[in-house]
Order: C-alpha cells, then sequence, then structure tokens
C-alpha cells in the first residue's frame, strides 16, 4: 500500500519545487481559471445566453485551446483560430450553396468530395516548413470548421446563423484571452527568449572556467562541480529558443524591444553557443579521461591555460552585460583583446613544449608517458579550439548589441 | 503583378517536392481525408444520425484533431481523449450533483469554484516534466470537458445522455482513426526513429571520411562536399528523436520490435551521434581555419589521419549494418580493433613530430610557421577526440544489437 501512497508524495513535491522556482507558471494556471470563470459568466447570465444559445460552448472550447504560457503563442493561436475559421466558413458556405444548386443526387457527393480533397490538401500542406512555422494551427482549424459546415450544412437550414454564431463566440473567447493573458502579469515570448539566452551565456563562462581552474588545481567541491555540468543545459535549449522566436513573430513591441527587434540574431546567437557549450563539453571528456598528465606538464601549462579561461569566460560575461543592458560596450573590445593576447601566450608556452618534453623524456618509461603526454596536449589544444568560437560569439554580440541601440 | 504568382509558384514547387521526395506524408493527407468522409457517412445516413443526433459534429471533431502522422502520435492522443473525457466526465457529474442539492443560491458558486481550481490545477500540472511527456493532451481535454459540462449542466438538463453521446461518439471517431492508421500503409514512430538514427550513422561516417580525404588531398567537387555536410542534419535531429521516443510508447508491437525493444538506447545512441558530430563539426572548422599547414606536416601525418578516418567510419557503418539487420556481428569487433590499431599509428607519428619539426623549423620564419603548426596539430589531434566517442557509439551499438536480437 505504501509505494503509491510515496509516488504520489514524490509527484506532490516535485510540484511544489516547480511551483516555488517558477511562480511564473503558477500564474499562468490562475489566469486560465480565471478566464474560464469569466467565459462561464456568458452562460449563467440570462441575456447573454439569449444571445449565443448553445454555441457558448465554442467560447469555452476557444479558452481553453488557445490559451497559452507567453503572449506570443496566444497570439499565434488567435490569429490562427480566427482566420483558419473564417477562411473554412466562407469557403464551406460556397461549396454548399453550389451543391445545394446541383440536384438532390449530386449533393453528397459533391460535399464528400469537397471534404476529401481539402481536408487531404490542407494535411499535406502542414508538413511544408513555412506553413509548419507560422500556420500549422491554422490549417488544422482550417480542416475542422470546414468538414463541420459542410457536413451539418446538409441537415442544418440555418447554416449561416450558425456561422455567425460561431465566429462570433470565437470572437469573444479569443478577446478574452488575449486581454487576460496581456493586461494581467503577461509572460512575453520576447523576454523569455532574452533571458534565456542571457543566462546560457552566464551558464557558459563558469563551466569553462570552473572546468579548467578544477582540472589544474585538483580543487573539487559540490558547488563548483555543479556550475561545470552548467554547460549541458546550453546544449538541450535548442527547441524552446526556436519554438519561442516562433512565437515571438507575432508579439507587439512590448518594454524594451520595438516591433522590429533583431529576433533573428538570437537564433545565431544561441547556435553559436552551442558550438561552444559542445566544445567545453569535449574538453570535460578529455579531462576525464583514462591518462593522468604528468606533473610537469600541468605546471608547464596551466598558468597559460587558467589566464586563457578566465579571459574567455570574462569575455561571455562581458557579452552576458551588453545583453542584459542592451547598450554597446567598449569593455567587451578590451577584453576580446586580452583574449587574444592570452592565447598567443598559450601557443607560446605550447610551441616550447617538445623542448620541454625531450628534457624530461628520459625520466620516465617510454610507453605510458607517451600516451599521457598526447591526452594532455589533446586537452590544452582543444581549449585553443574554444577561441574562435569565443570570439565568434563575441562578434555576434556586438552586431547584435549595435542593431539593439 | 509577377511577384505574387513567382511566389505562389515557388510554394507549389516546394510542396510538390515535398511530395516526390517523401510520399508517405501525401498518404498521411489521403488517410485523413478518407477518415473524414468515412465520419461524414455517420451524418449522413438516416439510421445512423437518429442515434447520434447533432453530437455527430465531435466525432468530426475528435477525426480532426486526433490523427497524426505516426500511429504512436495517434494512439497517444486517442487514450488520452478518451481517458481525460471520461475522468473530467463523471467528475463534472459528480460536482453537479452536490452543487444542484445545495441549493440555487450556491449552485453557481460551488460550479464556478470547481471550474477555477481544477483548470488552474490541471493546466500547472502540465508544466511538470512527466505529466508534459505523456499526458499533455489528456490535462488539456480534461480541462475541456470538466468545464463544458459543469457549465452546459447549468442549462442542460439530459446532462446524462449528453454525456454518453459525447463519449460514444469520440470512441466512433477514435476507433475509426485507429483502424485507418494501423491497417492503411502505417507509418510506425519505432520505424520512423530507427531508420532516423540509422540514417544519422550512414551520414556521420560519410563526413567523417569525406572531410578529412578533402583536408590532406584538396580534393574538392560538390558531391564530396555536399556530404560533409550531412553532420549538420545530424546535430538538428534531437528534437525529432524525442518526439517519436516518447510516441513509441504507446504502440503496440509490429514487424520486426517486440513490445520489450529497448527504444531507450536508441535515444543514447542518438544523443552519442550528436557528440561525434559536434567533434567533426570542430573538426571541420579547425580545417577551414585561416592558418593553412606547411606541407611537410600534412606529408607526415596524412597516411595515419586518412587510415584513421577510414577505419572510424568503417566502424560506424558497421554499425548502421548492425542495425539494419538487428543481429550481432563479429564484423564490428574486428573493425573497432583496427581503429585502436590506427589510433595508436597516429599517436606514434604525432610524438615523431617534435624531431621532425625541430629539424624543419630553421627553414621556415618563426612567427608564421608556429601558429599554423599549431593548427594542424589541433586538427590532428581533435581526430583522436573522435575516437572514445566513436568507441562509445560502437559499444552502445552492441549493446542495443545484444538485447535486440
Amino acid at each position: 500500500i505504501k509505494e503509491p501512497i510515496c509516488r504520489i508524495r514524490n509527484f506532490l513535491e516535485k510540484a511544489w519545487n516547480l511551483g516555488v522556482a517558477e511562480p511564473k507558471k503558477v500564474i499562468h494556471g490562475l489566469k486560465v481559471g480565471l478566464a474560464l470563470s469569466l467565459v462561464s459568466l456568458f452562460y449563467y447570465m440570462r441575456p447573454l445566453y439569449d444571445g449565443f444559445g448553445g454555441n457558448a460552448m465554442w467560447a469555452v472550447m476557444t479558452v481553453v485551446v488557445v490559451f497559452e504560457y507567453t503572449v506570443g503563442a496566444t497570439l499565434y493561436k488567435c490569429i490562427n483560430r480566427a482566420t483558419g475559421t473564417f477562411l473554412a466558413g466562407s469557403l464551406g458556405l460556397g461549396i454548399h450553396w453550389i451543391a445545394s444548386h446541383a440536384g438532390d443526387e449530386f449533393e453528397p457527393i459533391i460535399l464528400g468530395m469537397s471534404v476529401f480533397i481539402l481536408a487531404s490538401a490542407a494535411t499535406f500542406s502542414r508538413f511544408i516548413p513555412s506553413v509548419k512555422s507560422r500556420f500549422d494551427y491554422g490549417a488544422m482549424i482550417f480542416i475542422l470548421t470546414f468538414s463541420l459546415v459542410s457536413i451539418s450544412g446538409y441537415r442544418v437550414d440555418k447554416l449561416f446563423e450558425m456561422a455567425h454564431q460561431r465566429l462570433s463566440t470565437i470572437a469573444v473567447g479569443a478577446s478574452l484571452c488575449i486581454i487576460i493573458t496581456m493586461f494581467f502579469c503577461p509572460t512575453w515570448a520576447g523576454d523569455e527568449l532574452h533571458s534565456l539566452i542571457h543566462t546560457n551565456l552566464e551558464k557558459l563562462a563558469d563551466s569553462l572556467y570552473g572546468c579548467v581552474v578544477m582540472y589544474f588545481t585538483n580543487n573539487c567541491d559540490d558547488d563548483s562541480s555543479k556550475k561545470m555540468e552548467h554547460y549541458k543545459c546550453v546544449l538541450n535549449s535548442k527547441a524552446a529558443e526556436e519554438s519561442l522566436a516562433n512565437f515571438v513573430r507575432w508579439e507587439p513591441a512590448h518594454g524594451r524591444f520595438s516591433y522590429r527587434h533583431p529576433w533573428k540574431q538570437y537564433l545565431k546567437v544561441g547556435s553559436a553557443l552551442r558550438g561552444c557549450g559542445y566544445c567545453i563539453g569535449t574538453i570535460n571528456s578529455s579531462m576525464n579521461s583514462e591518462f593522468e598528465a604528468p606533473d610537469f606538464l600541468k605546471k608547464h601549462l596551466s598558468n597559460a591555460c587558467i589566464t586563457l579561461s578566465s579571459h574567455a569566460s570574462n569575455v561571455l560575461r562581458e557579452s552576458a552585460t551588453v545583453m542584459a543592458t542592451m547598450t554597446k560596450s567598449s569593455n567587451i573590445r578590451s577584453s576580446v583583446g586580452e583574449m587574444q593576447y592570452a592565447v598567443k601566450d598559450l601557443q607560446n608556452a605550447f610551441l616550447s613544449l617538445p623542448n620541454c618534453y625531450l628534457a624530461a623524456k628520459p625520466l620516465a618509461p617510454l610507453d605510458g608517458d607517451s600516451k599521457t603526454a598526447t591526452t594532455t596536449k589533446t586537452t590544452v589544444l582543444s581549449m585553443t579550439e574554444v577561441l574562435p568560437l569565443a570570439t565568434l560569439v563575441s562578434l555576434l554580440m556586438e552586431t547584435a548589441a549595435r542593431i539593439e541601440d
């Protein structure tokens, strides 16, 4: 008996933690509840009931289906739903008119064929990338409304009235959603995207510096090893970034973001960050490899490596500030310069390595040592690989900042 | 006037190409059309009309909303829709019964409060990861049905009958969808996932070998440079893999896949492949970097590098065959062994480099050359970094194959 209780308690604990960590999600839940309660008012109040009748159901359905977490997603669904319903409704009425003039025999055939053809075509169109990213929901609503209108048109006589009622109830539901989502603690997709990229920049900076320092100092506490794992979040944020960027298109200007805010730059920065993240992952895995590097090699390179990584993570932090304040900053130029110097230092340290290495060689057994040496070099060199990417990121940040201010 | 015509023609061309490339998607469109036409039969035929009445609408809606590309997705939506409707319907009836016994004053208050509380809670639960991946759609349907039942219950007296009708029409629509999706050219999420991973393995093998050979031979034709870009597809397939793996859970045993097929292994293999893909990306970008390596270095290392990359891509191809045939193969062991020898060869070639490099040094101006040397070394070493990953993949493949046969 204990097991299911345990599970339920676990589940509730998880839910509670999520609610504490992200109160916005709780607020979203409350907003949906509020919108639904308001819609039910339309049903409870007599005069409205007489106006909308049984179709008030559509208002409820619209609220449930359309209300999304971010403003952009809600607007996307509202606009798609309204357009899809309107187009399909008028097309359905037209075909119904044609069918009713074609005689009793042909009427069901014409209606059936048109449903088959249009539904197939619209379903297929949902696979086309440009349609999928912008009008996926609209195409679904189009199929739904068209088949409802053309099928029920065969029975229901007051077709026009029904179409009118459906449209007006959907309009009521949709506008209620838009008002609530925009004016009660709105969650803008733009804000979310902005802060996602911003925290990703900081996480990368943390884990880059943390993992290099830990390797060379062997100073491993819990907090820093947690920070080192941050780069994994960055790798997993692609899907979130893309859907946010999709919804951002539908949002009006708000807060610090003007209508022509360069959202596409965010995606580019995001993918550059993911590239960096994978580099850090490679460094991390080569550091954890089975061969421990000999101490003299570590000592020889540690200073240059630590300086380099601290400069690189400085550049990342600097770009994070640039993003947060959305102003050009001269600091970023100077820290990029410092980073490039650090790269050269590391290269020099590496080039003086052969001598140092050759000198040390006789001291150690050949076979074991050669492997470890290769591993260290690998580590060090993958460090230098981070740099073109870091530079790329900083350049991107600069262009973004330039357009932003 | 020409511009919009051009656009429309472009759009149609794209759609045509997509249809030719993936006829399964066209077939899916036709299947949806077929299902909708069949559902309309329920409406056209008198006896059925008398049975289901105006609620036949729900059958149409179910078909439109539930019919998805893969069998797994359709089953997921059907089961979620049925469960959500049933749970919310019975809960709605219960609360309605309580409210109707509480007196006229309290009835709207109880109903309104229950809608608010349950809708908020269910909306919030959709953010919890374990709910989101399995019951997202069910939670939405729960909110929808519950608010419809409790709101319309205030007016409609024949509530029980309505609930019964809704459930039975949904059952008709859902079973029609399941029959059509499973017996007319089914598209199984399992097959899709299997072939996605399989083609990704082959793409990686192509681009790994192609990019190393091109660097050392400078032999660059269009076909091979296209192949080199294949690794980018691998990087972008994460979201597709995850959604397919989500849907696969709902599918019954089919074809070569038993009920306990280790689908989770596929996700692991997929993420290992993405790791490899990023390594190849790093190699590629360091090869295209501004510093061209001096010829003597290239010559010294080219053989070992080309052998290594051909062995590594052999291992990948071998695992692709293992996946396709789902049998253990002894070939894979031997090619992993060959690859490990090739790694050692490359390491030896690299260790003999310092001497060779020191001998060649006086011939070239110091500053320019040091940079180029570092770049080549970087390239070579990032090659060796691919190998732990490739080994990881092959090991994973073996475990997968072991469970599969």
